[in-house]
């Protein structure tokens, strides 16, 4: 189902079209997601103010909303801002951070979810499995245990909300309804760095951007995060460096990389 | 009217006198700029709390003011910080980010512009073209493109506001009414780190700080970072590594890479 | 009184326990502190929403705030989550980041620390001194000169608060009423990365969550400081680099290191 050139064609088109993404998300990140972005070719914009976020909307090619450091007039922007793009039927990627952790975070995405149909929820085990029901106590933002529990969620959210959702973990898992793609690329220092599950949602919606399958996308995103990841790592000491080689190794990604790297079940 | 010795005795005066920068600017480079300030020898200070911001402009040498990421109470804040600054006379730099993507964002700029005679306007040219007019559709905040009307845009706002011009693009070109400085340092990898054109807004603050000529100052900060940016990206392999080169590049800079790389017009 | 030993165990414990941190801290330093924190083996979560604040100090095994960008609504959350974490008996920091640069700051610091015994007070000379009394003029956020003024006003803010006081400095001087430590480990190109001062906060709540005493835990933590910061500059041309090769040293730190290093009287 995924395979090597289909991802390479829609990196080429990322890096062609460029497409704007809109990103309201969290203070921790937001440098990093932006550096994401314009290192694998797409361009980011961070705009959160309830004035203009259906402006921003109106020009973007994807909405990314990450709740990482919410707060009230944040999630009025975002429930604006996610009804807008339903409008101009852009892609929405919704990554549900800390779900689980406080009703807070647990009713906002719930809201979100119930707002408009997102195209792609992007989290880890424990906040996909707080979004399905309330026995997760989500410690935290940075759980990668990726459990049948999460398979289970994942599949069951899936279907209530006729969505694509991306589970971040030692191995990734990509569901659509019945549908699942497990990603095996990766390294295990990637959880030491903050926010890479933030830059994978960010990436998510520049691939929702070019391919018109949300599942795809989705799928395609987590690769590259993940090989992207195993170049890094492979040339860094430390989460420190292997932050920023990871933005070179978006930066330089060939062919040849997905092709010797890509591991998909 | 830029040479090597003059831009040296700035620097040498920044690091000297370490002065302090306010800064009331965008979430996305709040980090990255204040450690430019520090790598160049000034004292950055972020602060943009409605209480706090005049005393904090008493006590400060240059007001640098970036809408990247504004929302109402800021605008509150930035437009009493200029006041104050206007009262205190020292230099104000504004960076109109995303001026002609929302009605907020070219708004919000033409008031602060109202508010006091802004001693530096620093911006990419769609930025520029929209605070002039309303006809240039600007794509997110990264555009590096200086056309001709971009320059005609720059000269008709210095006149209107009595200020210097300062626009980014693969030239840069700075506009004092009818003189124009044309910098062509920088490196095409430069506009794939976020926030490298907020940077030059903090450096021109820390110039403007020690410089009485808005003009020169504007022109030598644009030559700073240009130069930075060249000796960065030779030893960079992606915008990952850049950013970090580059404040390494702006701590180690000398006179002769002064010297051996000024390039203007 | 501070020995390799007793510093290595408190380090493994982190590893072991990743103790959850809750960190209401400024916008400058929010990526770099839950950087640190990941890098030596904690769980940081940033939140700082009134409604949620007081759920995640109930899972959290410590408290840090930071005032570095304050404001109203921030202020208010501050004081809950104070009022939650003294309930619950876990550590809180303080790090009065630019007292005595503002009223705001100078009057929300003393209101904090008058709300609960704070276990810890981190900052630097001047916010030392400014929370003591009115006579210092903080300038900027970067002071690190410890005067013997500024012990005094530690032992005397000790006294006051029963807390303990950490001052950062060239030398960083740790007191518990009458009791003090010196570190003499650390490098002079340390203040030239934004936000160091803000990462030994939160590195002193990962500390103060693995060890009952609060003194041994804030002295435990600025020598790990110094020493990452020692062995980061040895691979670093300036403060770009720094940054980095400080997490990386973080996440690699050996208790060969610390023999090898360590410097306290």
């Amino acid at each position: 189902m995924i395979d090597a050139q289909t991802l390479w064609a829609d990196i080429q088109k990322i890096k062609a079209e460029a497409p704007l993404i809109h990103n309201i998300t969290n203070y921790v990140v937001m440098n990093t997601t932006a550096n994401a972005l314009l290192s694998i070719g797409a361009s980011p914009v961070m705009a959160h103010a309830d004035e203009e976020v259906e402006e921003l909307v109106a020009i973007a090619r994807a909405l990314v909303i990450n709740i990482g450091t919410l707060s009230s007039p944040w999630v009025k922007s975002m429930l604006k801002a996610t009804r807008a793009a339903k409008k101009h039927g852009i892609p929405i990627i919704l990554d549900p951070v800390g779900a689980g952790a406080s009703h807070l975070r647990t009713e906002t995405s719930r809201k979100l979810l119930s707002e408009a149909s997102q195209s792609i929820i992007r989290g880890n085990a424990s906040e996909i499995r707080a979004l399905f029901n309330n026995e997760s106590t989500t410690k935290g933002v940075d759980s990668m245990h990726v459990s049948d529990a999460a398979l289970d969620a994942a599949v069951n959210l899936s279907k209530q909300y006729h969505c694509t959702v991306s589970v971040s973990g030692a191995i990734d898992i990509i569901v659509q309804g019945d549908n699942v793609i497990r990603v095996l690329n990766g390294h295990p220092m990637m959880p030491k760095v903050t926010g890479l599950g933030c830059t994978a949602s960010a990436l998510t919606g520049a691939f929702a951007a070019v391919n018109p399958s949300a599942f795809l996308a989705a799928a395609h995103a987590m690769v590259t995060m993940g090989i992207a990841g195993e170049i890094a790592a492979e040339q860094s000491n430390g989460p420190g460096t292997l932050q920023l080689h990871f933005l070179d190794a978006l930066y330089q990604l060939r062919e040849s990389d997905i092709q010797n790297r890509l591991k998909v079940e």
